[in-house]
């Protein structure tokens, strides 16, 4: 999660499971990504059979596997593209990890229903079929802001050092009083941007939202750059190479090096991203992949930062939080949306950012399982394992 | 200015002047392009000389000759692209546009200060020297926002036809109430876009902006479609053209087809503009640079629609008019823009387009002469112009 590149180089662990009803998972299918959650006890831990996967072989960027361990098992993070959703079956096939195996007989799922998956984002309804006749598994479908919502409320109670802020190169870990956690904006930015007016447990609504997200730097990026190979994470890392005023415009360079203070704008300022493109007699491949990476990924961060401000203004919310696979930890990102929030609101409004940011939806997804106590005894497994992560502590980064 | 190809055949009318006071000229010189205004008196006009300037000739996209005729004279309207300055310098040159001809006695002009030119825009303070040297002229700096209030006021007030909104097709003219002009929110997208709240005749505040504008359409337009020397109307028309389904993620893609009406997103909705150059495995080339500028456009009128209604909002803001040399009368411009206020304020706030949108800098400017009474006489020229412009009416589009 933490946009390096040393996630390609994790192997992913095979284990088998006696228990098949410990064994809990959720899917976020989102347009680009797929992100899983699913838990191991520990007995089955014990029993793991070290499979290594290179992801390098599979050409896949980012299954960013990540780990909870604890006394009694543990939660596993994992991500795969949308496109490659065959390696995401796959995955839960080899790894058993649907309650019923990977043999089904379909009769017996349709019938008994007993091999729900929670799954969240428009793929619950777009793979649903491929899900059934593949793995035998019925996406039992959970709404995609219900599951952001609640994923994001479980981190923030739950895990003390989830949320921070980010600001010129300086990171600081917010301490969430829970019982003034209340309201807030949550902005996920994954392929596209939803902005969450969030005042309660499950008290909220979808107030905005931007096509201008994560999909839009890849897609761009990855046209700009013309790498149809580059990954996210190598469009992220360019980026940290580049220099955006190569390409954007500047107050400067329309003021003859002056501010335009009247109006509070100094000559750094961007006055129109890429603009510079226009005026000089280059063509794409006379610029650097690493300075269009820059400004792109400047554009857009900027861009979701004052949209997500000037959503927050309506509603009197001082506290944004920022979530989904966009950010993946990376510090221009931050201190970009940082910068653009502090400019706009004057200081008043703040940006803060999760630390799980890519897997709010998964997590609520996994969270809703406990609502069901219908739901073959999970509801205690559930309830277990949330004590387990709260042990446990997330990852430290 | 109707964003047609026509204009690259039309003509600039070179004439003579004997007398150089029924000249004004009035100057907005932005980041990408120049425009310029002046009046010529009729007189002038009968013995213009008529040497044909081909546009095609001088590479040059967008002079965009305006005339308006009437009686007693002319108002022309011209722009250049700010990187062929000297184009403009020798269009001030040779039709002796300059109060004081284009022999400048440099000593004489800065001491008499008299051959003083109204400039706003970046370049008012960038080129100042320029003009000096080349032709002793001292651009008398005006601030852009004033400039760009007063055009906006002045063209409401003074042109019946003016305003109209634009959406699904059809167009219609508004009859603003001089008496119930205000407030509104004025949307200036130039190279970048500047947001201000218009309360009155000189009461103004700059409430916002953003560097997505129509520098970006046309810098990342070229970059896309790998063509430098693709003008500002070659994007729009290859946007014509294109399809953004093609590059678009939509909704309905993520969703198996479904809409996510839950949330009111339809399934034709744009979900992650540029989204699905992420998932298949093309490279630049293989899109139609068609489809990639009809993406690009809808992205950033989309957003700049966004971010206005946003700002609006805060104001209590109902009308909201656009302006700036990006809309170009482009209809497909104006259409998303339109559905995006309409969206966005659920049909509470409406988008208003003007006629004459590319040149409010240079009449804000071109008005600011009458102001200073104690600028030789100038200012019963300009009242009389007013009237002019009043009793001929502006082109009929």
């Amino acid at each position: 999660m933490e946009g390096n590149g040393s996630e390609k180089h994790e192997s992913i662990h095979k284990f088998t499971q006696s228990n098949n009803q410990s064994a809990h998972l959720a899917l976020d299918i989102g347009g680009t990504l797929i992100k899983m959650v699913y838990f191991s006890s520990n007995h089955n831990c014990s029993s793991d059979t070290h499979v290594e996967r290179s992801l390098e072989e599979t050409n896949d960027i980012s299954h960013g596997l990540e780990k909870y361990h604890s006394g009694k098992g543990r939660l596993h993070f994992v991500k795969f593209e949308t496109t490659k959703i065959n390696d995401c079956l796959e995955f839960i096939s080899s790894n058993q990890l649907s309650t019923h195996g990977d043999a089904p007989d379909k009769k017996q799922h349709s019938a008994g229903a007993r091999n729900l998956i929670k799954a969240t984002g428009g793929g619950a309804f777009k793979f649903a079929e491929l899900f059934m006749e593949r793995l035998g598994i019925i996406l039992d479908k959970v709404d995609e802001m219900d599951c952001l919502v609640a994923g994001a409320n479980f981190l923030l109670k739950a895990n003390n050092q989830e949320a921070f802020t980010y600001m010129n190169g300086h990171k600081e870990y917010l301490q969430i009083d829970h019982n003034d956690m209340y309201p807030y904006l949550l902005v996920n930015i994954g392929s596209g941007v939803s902005m969450i007016k969030v005042e309660g447990d499950e008290k909220f609504e979808r107030v905005s939202g931007t096509s201008v997200g994560g999909g839009t730097f890849w897609g761009l990026g990855k046209l700009l750059t013309n790498c149809k190979s580059f990954s996210f994470d190598d469009l992220l890392k360019l980026s940290q190479e580049g220099n955006n005023r190569v390409i954007d415009m500047l107050v400067g360079d329309i003021y003859g090096g002056l501010d335009y203070s009247k109006i509070g704008l100094s000559s750094t300022t961007i006055a129109s991203s890429f603009g510079k493109a226009i005026s000089e007699n280059k063509e794409l491949e006379d610029y650097r992949p690493e300075d269009m990476a820059r400004s792109l990924l400047r554009m857009i961060s900027n861009n979701i930062g004052q949209i997500s401000y000037l959503n927050a203004l309506r509603f009197g919310l001082k506290r944004i939080f920022f979530g989904g696979f966009f950010i993946r930890g990376h510090e221009f990102t931050m201190d970009t949306i940082s910068v653009a929030v502090d400019f706009w609101s004057k200081g008043e409004a703040k940006a803060m950012f999760l630390r799980h940011e890519g897997f709010l939806g998964a997590l609520g997804a996994y969270t809703s399982y406990q609502k069901e106590g219908s739901v073959e005894s999970m509801s205690h497994h559930l309830i277990e394992k949330l004590e387990i992560i709260n042990a446990a502590g997330f990852l430290q980064t």
